[in-house]
Order: C-alpha cells, then structure tokens, then sequence
C-alpha cells in the first residue's frame, strides 16, 4: 500500500484540500495533483496542505499541448508549461506529466504535429532542469492522436525522450494507454531508467458515450495489471502507482466510497 | 476512377442487387460485399449480379473472430471461416478480410489471444489455397482491441502473415485503423507484394458516441489520404481502393447521393 498513489481526477469533485484529507484517512502516502484544483487552492497552499499531511506528490498533470505551428500560440504555450514546471517545483512532484497535444484545427500533418512536439520538449528542458522538475512524456492511446496527444506509443516517447537525460525527460507507462500495443514489453525494458510514472486504470466494453469518460476502475475491464506491474518492475521501477481513472459513474459515488475500492481492487489486480 | 470501390456497408441499407446498380449508375468498376447481405440474395446469385454488371468483387468482409480457446466454439469459428472462403471463391473476391477477434469472455491474456489467431490462420491456410482465395489480415484500430481484433498494428499483421506465400495471405491497410501509427511509412514498405486491400474512410472528432458508428467520409476528418495512397503505390499496390464507412448519418442519408458524395471526395482528397 505505501506505492498506491490517489490521483485527484479519480474523485474530481474533491478540491485539493478534501483530497489530501482523503487520502490520509484512507492511509496512503502518495497523491497525484492536476493543476487546475492546484491553482483553485493556490500553489503555496496546496504544497503546504500536502507536506503538512506527510503526503508526496506522484505528479503533476499536465503540461504539453505544444502542438501548435511556430507563433503566439505556440508561445503561450510553452509560457504556460513553464508555469507548471514551476508549480510542480513548488509541490516537489516526482515529474510534471505531459499530454502533448492534437492536430492542429485544419491540419493533417500528424509528422509535423510530432516534430514540434519534439522541438517543444527540447525548448523546456533547461528550464526544467533548472526548476529540478523532471518531465514525463504520455504516449496516449491512439484514439486520442488526433485531438489530445500525437503521441501515440511507448516507443515513440522514449526515442522522443533519448536526446535528453532520463532524470530530466522520463516517460509515463499508463496501463489504460498502451496495453494493446503488441511490442509493449520490449518497449518496457527499453524504457529502464526513464519511467517516471506508472498509472493504472482499466479498459472496459462496450466503449462509453464519451470517449474521454471511458476509462474503468481495475477489474472492470480487459487489462492484465500484474503483468503490467511486472514488467515496469523488471525494469527498475520502484515508484508510487498512480491510480487515474476519469468515469462518470465514479465521479458521481462517495469519493471515500471510491478510494476503498480504489484500494481494493489495487490490492486484488495490481498487486499480488 | 476505375479503381474506386464501393464497400457495400457505406450504404448500409442497399440489398446486393440494389448496390450493384448503384455501382453501375455511378459508373464504378468495383464492389466490396459483406457475407450477411450476400447470404441473403444467395451466394450465386450475387455472383451472377455481380458479373452480369460488369463488377468486380475487390473484398469479401469478413471471416475471423478466431481468438477462442481450443473447443468446440473455436470449431465452429473455424467451419465458418471456410464457409466464408467458399463464398469468396464463388464471388471471385480479391480477398477475404479477415478481423480476428478480441478476448474471450473473462480472458485478459493478450498475448495467448493473439497466439491463438496465429494457429487459426495457419489452420485456414490450406483450405483458402485449395480454393484460390487470399486471406486479409486486418489491423483494427487499438480501440477495438478488447472486443473486436487482438491485431492492432500493421507490423504485427505483417509478422503473423509472414509465415506463408503473400498470395495467401495479405494484409489490409485501412487508412482508418492504422493512420495514427508512428512506424506506418515503413510498416506500409515493408508490406510490398502483401497488400491486399487498401480501404479509406476518415477520423473523425468529437468522436461519437457509439464507437462501431465512428467512421467518416474523406475529407470531414483528420486523415491525409493522399500520402496513405502515395504509400501503399511506393509499395507496388495498384489494386481497388475501397470506401467503407460506418457512419449513422450516412446511413440515414440517400444511398445514391452518399455514392456521389464519395466520388467527389475521392477525388478530392485521395486522388490528385
């Protein structure tokens, strides 16, 4: 249980107060922080709350959405994910998480999306070894590659990753993302040393209504955690497992409710 | 335009004989049929209509649905699948397109899934050379991963029809389920002389609610089709170029102007 790791989207409707409470009540020692409650709480209070508790923060979410053509908005951009490397220097978070990023409105240039979003990491990387904020690279799963995140595989992170050092760009291994992927365990291995995050949450059927609600508590849906579990520890992952889990029918439950079943299933699936 | 097809499911409501004279009205060469509406005019009579408009078949969708465990359910699948290479033989298909299945009930083994479809297909294999049809192996789209086809990519398509003749087994490429793919340029050269089937239809956002309905026509979506073509053409294909939308809207729509809307489209965004 010391490794199990509450991220606040799993019970949305707690504030980043009530979700540090609920965490200490339900025993775990790790929360996952998104910035939007963050900055509703203000980022000084938020650090102070979670350090008071004896809480670490797993990560950040999100940065990235550098998918944008050279200009004002791909300036803004990167401004804006220097704010929240800085805030998640302020939380002491274990990696900034970076979702990178659609197509742009009109265009079907998925190489070039993909190569700003390399020219993007490579312009915050110093500030962000300056700030001690490691980021995290999220390979999304495919379905969202045309409005979320061109980034689509493991392997395509960490050969995005391979210029920079593991303890400045690392890679986030989100079950929900990449357990399709036929080469997926190879990918794992080559990732040693660049995990930064390792999230679970469960692929069910039929597929929701929404497509950004589609996610399920583990053992609702297909995905095998223990393998998964063991194949990021095979490759010297020891850090929190993160539990992101973005489902209306949980988000409507008793957030408490939520986190005991969160442990259990955790228990049942990914443990053991 | 002589190498336009229509895949019969665009026009979801059209009977055989109704798609083939719209083929005809609309001056096309080629058609794609589905085995429930070719069962349902009857195996040669649908070859007769087929011939007798001066069409050629350039798939038949669709056998598979093979990832059972050994047993009697894994017979039958496997019985069906010759029943569907008979009536490919009969209507002279190009290729039988083959979507392999998702899990088993229960079943979170992934791997034992796939390895399973490897035996299935090698077990088909004699039965479709016997009678001069060529298997399809269809990537789906990882969506589909869990309920609909273990094969996610088409590099893994490739490795799984490695072991026999390419004029036995092929591959799909359908610019819908493999777009998004960071290695697709290579997978695509790596598939000269085992392309059976090149299929377009677009992605489109928001993605709607039910997923079986998520295809769109060419042009209202994110797909850049014309490198798709200029790709499987650097890998030798030359053959039929087949439209195959699920989409609600189109459904609903008058089948002969979804057909003229889809030569339009064609033209604009997968030709020139």
């Amino acid at each position: 249980m010391d490794r199990l790791s509450l991220n606040q989207r799993t019970t949305e409707r707690w504030s980043v107060a009530e979700a540090v409470d609920g965490c200490v009540r339900a025993g775990l020692q790790w929360i996952g922080l998104w910035r939007e409650p963050v900055q509703a709480c203000g980022v000084a209070q938020a650090a102070r709350l979670v350090a008071d508790a004896g809480l670490r923060v797993s990560s950040l979410c999100r940065g990235g959405f550098i998918t944008a053509f050279p200009g004002s908005s791909r300036d803004a951009a990167l401004d804006d994910n220097r704010r929240a490397i800085d805030e998640a220097a302020a939380l002491g978070a274990e990696c900034l998480v970076l979702v990178v990023g659609g197509l742009p409105d009109g265009s079907r240039d998925l190489a070039g999306a993909r190569s700003r979003v390399a020219d993007g990491v490579g312009a915050l990387v110093p500030y962000a070894e300056a700030s001690g904020v490691r980021l995290a690279l999220e390979p999304m799963h495919p379905l969202y590659c045309a409005d979320r995140g061109v980034l689509s595989t493991l392997d395509q992170a960490l050969d995005m990753a391979a210029p920079f050092a593991p303890s400045s760009v690392g890679v986030v291994v989100d079950t929900f993302h990449v357990w399709w992927d036929p080469v997926v365990e190879a990918a794992i291995a080559r990732a040693a040393g660049r995990i930064a995050s390792f999230q679970v949450c469960d692929w069910i059927t039929p597929f929701p209504a929404d497509a950004l609600l589609s996610r399920g508590m583990m053992g609702d849906g297909h995905i095998d955690f223990r393998h998964f579990r063991r194949l990021v520890e095979a490759a010297g992952y020891d850090g929190p497992i993160e539990v992101e889990i973005f489902n209306a029918d949980l988000w409507a439950a008793d957030p408490d409710e939520v986190v005991a079943l969160m442990r259990k299933r955790y228990e049942e699936h990914v443990l053991g």
